[in-house]
């Protein structure tokens, strides 16, 4: 056995079950080790960045890490923003990454570069494998790192020859657990009893945002009388009917303060402080109000489940306890013009039970969002690091990582258009994923932003920065192009039709809205 | 003047005027300043990958550095492989990236990255600027070192309070020029000695490899009876009649070291040793034979042409040493079904003179690049640091900075995903590319990687990874969401037809010829 089949044997015992790969000829004796396991599922990305935002996506569904596979530094380059988006989400993800053979290192090779330093610039984790026999256990440590913590990036750098020296390995190395980090229970009261008090909210993150979880968190703030909160950005929530009632802190700095008034304390449970996204000239970064209190009884990565236990035993929370919940409320199917409300109301209509939407609609989700929070029960993936892209990869490793359920992907063209190449991917795998591209021909988010910094009039290089116009992007022959079936909705009558078929039939579809910006 | 204004005067003041940008909100001051300067060229890219590789062929062509605007570490991630490829070619770029505002960092905000991470593992020189004060001088030492050397990569941190606050200029900041390191005589006196013993080569790199330096170096040939060479993987090169006769390394092991047998010393000036571009089991890492002298007289970072030229003068070089030359030999137009050869063939008939040609068409260029050896004269830049994606955007780089040339751009289909989205950038410039894609539909380089390292079936996973197809890719659909038309060459004589059409028409066109796997 050679070190690459000991590093895919490790793999596989310890249940990292899929890869998604972007291969070259470093990681050749990897590819023929994985080819002798046909039970690894290996995903082929056209491009890095699917790879880690498939990995992304597939850790939020599935709880569990997959691999990469990607090539050298420039390899890892190009993986770079979606792994600094896994790595706010709290997602675990196992990078494997070839190098050249040791003895090769010193010379000046094309693909020669650093891949240490760019792998420390998001990983949480890297190694450098020494030789083939180290490899097997340098693997089980990247898994055992990758899902320390909640989930962390780890990578693992393999040289060449340590994947094609032969190794004697009689055992398979086990990827150790670690437990995590609990509050005491001094601190387990106090927020109990600061919960009790006027004003104060409980911001809730990762794993509490969905499931039994959440549940118990709208349980909390029944027997609390609190606020219960979520921050902007987050990696998986529940939405829709029977969920808890939460607020959800929006993206732009007034009105998070506004949100935010008459707050007396922000207890986090799984989250960590709100902040302003960008800091802008006379505006604070952080948006509570003067005196609020700031206490983070459990962060991201310590104990979620036992913290939310133990602070609803406090508080006494009993099987009687009832939660304020999110009501059904599904709007009529909309005809006539589109329009952004319309797709909302469509959506809200349509989505089916237990859906998984990925949201990266930017600009366009802010109108359509609002409208969908009252739709059957579906769960809702956003980008968490503010690198656009992730939408295609993530509804790309969550459709893969949950087969049985649709998935919705909600993008504006700006952002889809970072990491297109996931579509084939989506076709390759016949994954049931339904992709509407809200086409405002530019970034929408840029031009407001250029007014937030006081430029009333937008000139020429500023409209040539902005716009996605001249051409335009007709993602109908980009779908086409990459084996996707795609419709372009002239209307709502036809966005529906559209959406129904993407919803009813197996494979993925795209439909194109033509939403052009409108003066403001 | 804000420090944005001072940034975007001082970049002007020294000649930098075109930007391939890739905005975002933190980089908004910087864009509000570009937007007073309609002399600032901003050319938009839809991703980071298209920005530096344009970068790259900027200045292949121009000589001199364009910027590239990009957003915090994620942003630059993207742009990361192509960075490395300019960093191989030695091309001059400098990057300002956008970070939060110098108080905001304290937060962990979703963009929060580390830039000065990843910039140091590929660039050169990175600076954080600390306050507006400072930026122009900070701005005009990136220029200064992105021309040092010969060209290097200079990466700019920009927190956005340094752009957003006030300053008071009275004068803007000059980039000074650094000499460069030249040879002694007593160098320049034992090369001249060398190159006139048996078994000589002059390996040559950089500028002397196109224009007046590759004629001196053909005389310096000529003069002494040395070989005169080239490394595989060259930024720039002059081709077809009239150039002076040089071999070529070509990429595989075996035949790089037959084509080495005999040689008794390489000479290097202005290129690094050769070296194989992968490691294998049993093969060598470097080509030369046991006993070949290895002597870097100049090296890339060094003063080429003032070497040159002292070694011609140290030979005997006069204005009557004639050079060897490569002749005019243009075959006749081919006809019927479509080969590779015939593709060939039909480009050696047809390259205008003067064209650019840029190459990353892996292994359908093997068979298709001896063919236009002597066709009109016209220059090649090909990727250098082996990170697929580079072709596009190094075509538009390149015709930005030569609007007067012809440009043609030959890749593969598995290249061309990873930045596709340089098409659109080439028809919102209306750019002079005709661009060919050789629709392999597979990484067909790793296939014969995996014969390299002894697998001779190829398994489910291992196809999973290498074909492109199922779906096959549509680049003619592709072409047309991007906004570029586009053809599907059945046979030669359409390949012909179309190769005609894109390069008597102005603007950007593309060609797919259909040149499936073959069995080995």
């Amino acid at each position: 056995m050679n070190g690459a089949h000991s590093l895919v044997k490790t793999f596989l015992k310890n249940g990292v079950d899929t890869v998604f790969a972007n291969p070259g000829t470093s990681e050749m004796h990897f590819v023929a080790a994985l080819d002798d396991h046909p039970e690894m599922n290996c995903v082929l990305c056209l491009f890095e960045g699917g790879t880690t935002g498939a990995a992304d996506g597939y850790y939020r569904m599935k709880r569990d890490v997959a691999g990469t596979l990607l090539h050298l530094a420039p390899g890892f380059g190009n993986a770079f923003a979606n792994l600094h988006n896994a790595r706010k989400a709290g997602s675990g993800v196992v990078n494997v990454v070839g190098d050249h053979a040791t003895h090769h290192l010193r010379y000046e090779s094309p693909l020669k570069g650093d891949i240490q330093g760019i792998s420390d610039a998001v990983s949480h984790w890297t190694r450098l494998s020494g030789d083939a026999a180290s490899i097997a256990a340098d693997g089980a440590a990247a898994i055992q790192a990758s899902r320390a913590q909640n989930g962390q990036i780890a990578t693992l750098v393999l040289p060449a020859d340590t994947a094609w020296n032969e190794v004697n390995l009689s055992v398979l190395p086990l990827a150790g657990e670690q437990a995590l980090h609990r509050p005491s229970q001094q601190e387990i009261e106090a927020a109990a009893q600061r919960l009790k008090t006027e004003g104060a909210a409980l911001l809730i993150g990762d794993s509490a945002l969905f499931g039994s979880l959440r549940t118990l968190a709208g349980k909390i703030a029944a027997a609390t009388g609190c606020r219960l909160m979520a921050d902007t950005l987050i990696p998986r929530i529940s939405k829709g009917a029977g969920t808890a009632k939460l607020d959800q802190l929006v993206y732009a700095v007034e009105p998070k303060i506004a949100q935010l008034v008459g707050t007396s304390s922000i207890t986090l449970i799984g989250a960590d402080r709100p902040v302003a996204f960008f800091a802008y000239p006379d505006k604070p970064s952080v948006p509570e109000p003067a005196g609020c209190a700031i206490a983070q009884l459990c962060a991201r990565t310590d104990d979620i489940e036992w913290t939310l236990t133990a602070l609803a035993d406090a508080v006494g929370v009993t099987n009687k306890t009832q939660m304020v919940s999110v009501s059904l409320d599904l709007p009529d199917i909309p005809s006539g013009q589109i329009t952004l409300e319309k797709v909302g109301q469509a959506l809200a209509a349509l989505i089916p039970e237990n859906a998984i939407v990925c949201n990266e609609a930017v600009t366009s989700g802010h109108k359509i969002l609002p409208l969908i929070g009252k739709a059957r029960p579906h769960e809702m993936l956003a980008g968490t690091g503010g690198a656009i892209g992730l939408c295609l990869p993530c509804a790309t490793g969550a459709a893969i990582a949950a087969p049985e359920r649709k998935v919705i992907a909600l993008t504006g063209d700006g952002s889809a258009m970072y990491t297109l190449q996931s579509l084939w991917t989506m076709a390759r795998e016949n994954l049931d994923v339904t992709v509407i591209v809200f086409a405002n021909r530019g970034y929408q988010i840029l031009r407001n932003e250029l007014t937030n910094v006081g430029v009333a009039q937008v000139g020429k290089n500023a409209q040539a920065m902005f716009d996605v116009e001249n051409p335009t992007l007709d993602w109908v022959s980009l779908a086409k192009g990459h084996g996707v079936p795609a419709t372009r909705a002239e209307d709502i009558g036809s966005f529906v039709k559209a959406l129904r078929a993407g919803l009813s039939e197996a494979g993925p579809s795209l439909i194109e809205v033509d939403c052009p910006i409108q003066a403001a």
